[in-house]
């Protein structure tokens, strides 16, 4: 069993914001993430196949093809977008890293058919980074 | 003449966008950029002084001092901000990585005394930067 | 299950030294890192805790709570000091990063409280870095 | 039980090309990676020891002893080197970055005994790297 | 004047060789560098355009102009590559970082029409970059 | 004429300490940076040398021997080592970054006979660094 880690890249804008709350409690809460005017981050993601590398070509998935499953799946549907109004795959999803880490995994897992999916791991800033395993 | 940099930082949403365009006209130059529901990035900047150090402490400036009037003056005002709506001294100004460098300098340079504002390097994604002395 | 990493920094003086042993065998075994007038290193530290994001904030645990928590119990305690001599919970111990890295932990175990510690990394250079998962 | 890390260089050619296939079926699947006149890369390579630190050095392993054992085993046979035709532990390995992160585990594993090995990671770009983990 | 800069990369096979000399006397100065089997690198690409930004839309050059000027005219013609023999504007050329740093620069100069070439900077490893400005 | 830059590192210990003032003094200028206990960083050092390429070689100066040069005039000096107590050319210079790039430069500068020493860069922190220019 080897892994394989790719990255990828999107730069996009957020906010944090429950809608249940009043602004006082969610600026009480998340501070000035919760600017109704957004502000926005450099995302990097770290995607990670564990797998037999098959003997003919000594990949357990070829890289350049992981590359466009990520962009087109996730990285495409995320770059230069709102992570809270404009993905489908974020509808009703507070964007905290946590949450679109764990909403990353579950878009992308049923296209990774050479290997398996391992990791999620988004970072957010080069302070803050989150990962998630499937469970 | 010894010059010293310091980093500073700050996670903003922006667009780019020109008032006196179309829509269309802004989306065929600036892509993706002109989203109008925004997107954002990790800026980090770079302040350089210069100067000779003063004999009794050995700074040109004292780096704390620096980082202070640099997070007052500047970061305080971008941080978790929209680069397009909410900043004073952006007002008017389309914020491209170059117009923004060159609005840093012009809000922060009269705030130098101890040294003279040399360069401000801003950088807004790990393949862009940009840099600004003063003419 | 979801990981969230955040990163914190000091700047601390050290020698590698065993007191029970002679100047020359601390040389033999040590060699430049036992230099009695110390030397020293920023030292970064990754902070992992897990768990189940809160439905109401997206968060395991706040990143700003979680670095205010890392700053007062660790960071403030090792920045800019000498890990030899003037660190209470480093008393006695040498400060190898494997024997300060599982010192961190047990310091910071307590006071993670909405989610779990998961794990403790501190990287001395950008060559050399320890793991501690508390077992 | 600790995890100990120490991070080092090789710089080198190499292509992927399966000998049992025609060139036209090489560049198929490989794309420009299979380029006759070779191409190369600025690998690092992260060996990951675990161990209970010794209570007279805090350390797993010396990481100046590390260091020789990953440069005499390993970095001195790769570096400036081609990975396809003059390194004997990488003879008749096609030398995907999985392949070799592989074969160094088992070059390195039998010279590591204070500590276990538990990890050979092999960053061949930065936005690519393979993990082994033993089995 | 403003100085905008774009990173790109290439990854790319040379060796250091005079073919003037013998091949003792280019191993007596190139070292290991001169192997005949080669060796490689990720090299990153650094342009710098400087110039007055546009008023219309605050850009010296448009930034996804100038990484497509980049691509076309040397990452393209370097990436993948054996830079001592597959290289037309390399032909002829000793392949040190400072010699493929210069033949950049008059390869992109003259397409470089918005705004003015100001630097090439070639990073071979992280510890060695040339730097040419054009005189 | 082109620019060729070499990194090196040493760890070392310091203190900002001016002898002719009180500890209050000490104190209230550089703060926790005065602490008599020492505090340290990993120092990071770019040197630049310019000047024309050796048509023979391709080099401005052999970045093998420039480092060697570099490791035995600076780095060894300063490797492990305490700044202010340790140092033959540190002698009575307070070791703000500031002041020890500009020493550097002048115990480098006459050991640079293939081209002109350009630049003395020192990193302290990822945050902080200073260049010397020679005037």
């Amino acid at each position: 069993m080897i892994y394989l880690t790719r990255r990828e890249h999107f730069n996009a804008a957020h906010r944090l914001y429950n809608k249940t709350w009043s602004d006082e409690k969610n600026f009480e809460v998340f501070g000035k993430c919760a600017n109704p005017n957004w502000h926005g981050h450099n995302y990097e993601l770290f995607i990670t196949v564990k797998g037999d590398p098959d003997p003919n070509t000594g990949f357990i998935i070829n890289a350049q093809e992981l590359s466009r499953i990520i962009k087109t799946r996730i990285a495409d549907k995320l770059d230069h977008k709102n992570l809270n109004i404009e993905v489908d795959f974020l509808k009703d999803v507070l964007p905290s890293t946590e949450n679109v880490c764990k909403a990353i995994w579950e878009q992308l897992e049923p296209y990774i058919v050479n290997g398996k999916l391992h990791c999620v791991k988004l970072q957010e800033t080069e302070n803050i980074y989150a990962e998630y395993f499937g469970e």
